[in-house]
Order: C-alpha cells, then structure tokens, then sequence
C-alpha cells in the first residue's frame, strides 16, 4: 500500500503532540535532580511517546506500533508506526534545540514515510517515498559534492562506534574537507536541506534511522549501510546519508578500510 | 573604570548589526561552493566583523578593537571591545543555529563585559562583572551539581587537544555522567542557564573566552584555566566553565593527570 494524504495528516498530528508533551520538560530541569527514571527527558521521553501512541491507537487501531520507550504492539493493516520521541537525548539535556522528535512509517521493514521534528525552533522535516521531502512545507533539495575532499562530515559522536568502526570513521575524516560533531538526527535534516554533505554513523536503532531514509533520499540524498545495501529493519546500525549520492562508492570504499592495518585483525 | 551603562548599550548594538550582517548568510550557500576565501561564512564573518568595528569607531574612537578577522586597533582609553563575529563556524557550516556572535569588553587584560548572541534562534546571554547574567533579559542561574558523577560535560572536539590534554580530558569524560559533543560558545550559555554543568577546551584565543567570563561568573559559575587561574588575555587556551565553582577542584584534580601514565613522558 502506498503512503496516503491520511497518513501523512496522522504523522504531522503526531509530531505535533509529541512536541507538546516535550516543550514543557525543555530547560525546565532547573535545580532537577538527574535521576535515571525521573529525569526530564525521560519524563519528556515519555509524555511524548504516550501521546503519540493514544493518537495513533485512536485513528488506526489496525496499524502496528514500534516505540523507543514502550515497545512493540503488532498490527493487522501491515503498516508500522516507528516512533524515537526524543532522538538526541543529551543535546536536549544541555539545553540544545538541535534534538528531535523521529516518526517513521513502515512496510515489510522498509521506511515509507518520515518525519525529523525539531518543536523548539519549529524546524520539521517530511519525507514520503516517491515524493520531495518538505522542510517546512517547502521542497528540500541535498546539494552536489563534486569531490569527496570538499565534503563537510557529521557524526554525533566517536565514542558511538567500536575500534574498527572508528579505524573506518577516521580513514573517511582524512579524505573530507571538515568534521562537525553532534547533531543527531539533526544532522539528516541538514543533509536534506543542502546544508552538510554526508552523515556517517553506528550503533543506530531502527527508530534511529527508518524516518530518515524517506527524509534524504526524497531530497535527491541517498541512504544505506556500510556494505552500501538500503535501510531496513533489519539492518545492522551502520548508517551513511550522503547528500550526493555521486559520492557514495568513494564512502563505501573510504570506510572498508577497516581491520586493515589496525590493531584488530579479527577478519 | 566600572562598565558603563553606555557600554552595555553599545555591546547590545553590536550583537545587533552582527547578526543582521550574518542573517543572510546562513544556509544560504545551497549551490555554492566552498572555496577558501569565498565560502558563506568567511563573507559572513567579515561583514559582521566590518559592521562592528565601524559602530566602535564611530562611537568610540578612543576604545580599542581585537577582531578575529581583522586584528588589533589600538585605542587610548584604556578599554577594548574583543570580537569573534561567528564562534562555531563549522556549526554555521552544517547549518545548525547553534554558532555564536562573540563580543567583549576587557580592560587591562581583563574581560568586564560579554555577549553570545545567537540571531537565529534570537538567544543572547550578557554577562558583566558584578552583576547577574542575563539570558534575553531575564536573570539566568548556573545550577550547583553536588557530585562530579551527575555531571554533565561538554566540548566542541576532542580533535582540539593535543595528546596530553585528551588524555586529561578523557580523565574527567570517565569521571562525569555523560559528555555532549560540538556547541561552541553555545555550551557555555547553557552552563550559565543551568542546562549544563562543566565545559572543557583547550586551544582557544581570547576572542574565544574573553566574552564567556563574565557570563558563566554572572550566573554564579567558575571560570579559570586548567591551572585555576584567572582567565585574562595572557591565558594559554585551556579553559574551564563550571556551573558550580564547589567541583572546580575535583575537575583540576582529574585534568591534573595528564602525562601520567600515559604513552608520552615529556615530563
């Protein structure tokens, strides 16, 4: 089935009441103490997550529903609602308002539709397979990179990948023009604008990475793993977005390099 | 001399015409390419640059001017206005609002008056010795942090420090709850608002710290270098923000191992 206008309508209604549920614990934390379960991203985290699951339980009790906070609950219609309410949960616990809200619409595994929503600065990204992605309701469009050294490279953090994949990340920083670092899910939505050229990272969830597939590669962008295969949930966390997609084989073959010449040489 | 009302006043207007200058500029460089004297935000860094020195000259001839782009104007009365027209260019960059016009007052060395001014998101923290630290007008408190492990820590890059410094750093990472990559100037805003507790860098010049002094000691914060001193013009680069001055000696303690154990022995 293909994404329809209702879907679209109930995912913009879903970003909408999860950033009402979070606003309010934003840079609220003031004097807080930071407790593992009462934390204001968690309490955030939460809020938002219950919001969107009421809202998607109330219009589609046929859909599925895949949560980062509350789990799993099968559907019968074949679409799954893939849900990261708070994607960037440190930038938000520092009092950036770079993190953002993550829904994804899946089928069989593949992402079909996403959305990155940013509810501070009102910053959202909409993705549809087959469609143009829309930064605010206007069309996103990634930018050429003619070469890889005028490339500028994002990851949220090293210490996120393990020592090959680090061998790897640091061989692909070597062959680009610069490195900015943080970002999370932010960083896609920039891609998709024409704002930065290439993501690189690991350890991704599915409610991670499915809603920005739709996101990049609807902006011209392309997505996929390490081995250069397409997302899907059951990929295994490597994650590349390249503005260019011209780019992608001189990304594949930057980080392949891993265990090669490294200190681990299990393969 | 105290800072001056008029002073105040002034600083206020130079984040003003800062942020007009640099407006235009940001994520407006779809298409363009990055060439090393042309990019978005080299012109955006000199015209926010020009604009401020003019508004000083015209306003103050006798002041001083230390400018990230273009040097140092000597003056006579005794006080010079430090500029960085965009701190975080790679955020600026990557599109992320989360760079920072950089503007201080110093006298003798000393920074008395600073801004981060944020024209994005329309955010601009003020500090000025002796009296509290505003945040877009409004009073803005560093939170205290009883214990150095539910701290949270920041730093642009750990590509910033030398050998011995991230090894000092990654003394303190393992010390602290959790550390958040990239943010610049930005990250000391959030110690100032009590979103964050300690930022660590190393490496930066006065036209990168003078102005965040008086803003995170406003708020009730600490400032010094990794020795505990003072920061003041003659300052080596390594720096310390914390929100709560009661950690300051536990985070010189663990910055204070560096070339301790580790591969370089230098002394």
């Amino acid at each position: 089935m293909p994404v329809t206008a209702a879907d679209i309508a109930l995912a913009e209604r879903l970003a909408d009441v999860a950033g009402a549920a979070i606003l309010p614990y934003f840079r609220g934390a003031h004097g807080m103490e930071a407790k593992e379960d009462q934390s204001p991203v968690t309490l955030a985290d939460r809020a938002a997550e219950e919001a969107m699951r009421k809202l998607i339980i109330a219009e589609r009790p046929m859909d599925g529903v895949q949560g980062e906070e509350f789990g799993t609950r099968e559907g019968s219609s074949g679409k799954t609602w893939v849900l990261d309410p708070i994607d960037g949960t440190r930038a938000f616990i520092a009092g950036r308002p770079i993190f953002g809200t993550l829904i994804a619409l899946i089928e069989d595994g593949w992402p079909l539709l996403g959305i990155i929503d940013q509810p501070v600065t009102r910053e959202r990204w909409l993705g549809v397979a087959g469609r143009p992605t829309l930064f605010n309701g206007k069309p996103a469009e990634a930018r050429r990179c003619r070469d890889l050294k005028d490339a500028i490279l994002a990851t949220t953090s090293p210490a996120l990948f393990d020592d090959d994949q680090l061998h790897a990340f640091e061989h692909l920083d070597s062959a680009v023009a610069s490195v900015v670092l943080g970002g999370d899910c932010y960083n896609y939505g920039c891609v998709a604008s024409g704002w930065l050229d290439i993501v690189v990272e690991a350890g991704l969830k599915l409610h991670d990475f499915a809603a920005l597939v739709p996101i990049v590669e609807g902006a011209g962008g392309r997505m996929c793993d390490w081995q250069g295969d397409p997302l899907h949930a059951g990929s295994n966390g490597e994650v590349i977005a390249a503005g260019d997609p011209a780019r992608i084989e001189e990304i594949l073959e930057a980080l392949a390099c891993r265990g090669q010449g490294h200190h681990h040489h299990d393969h």
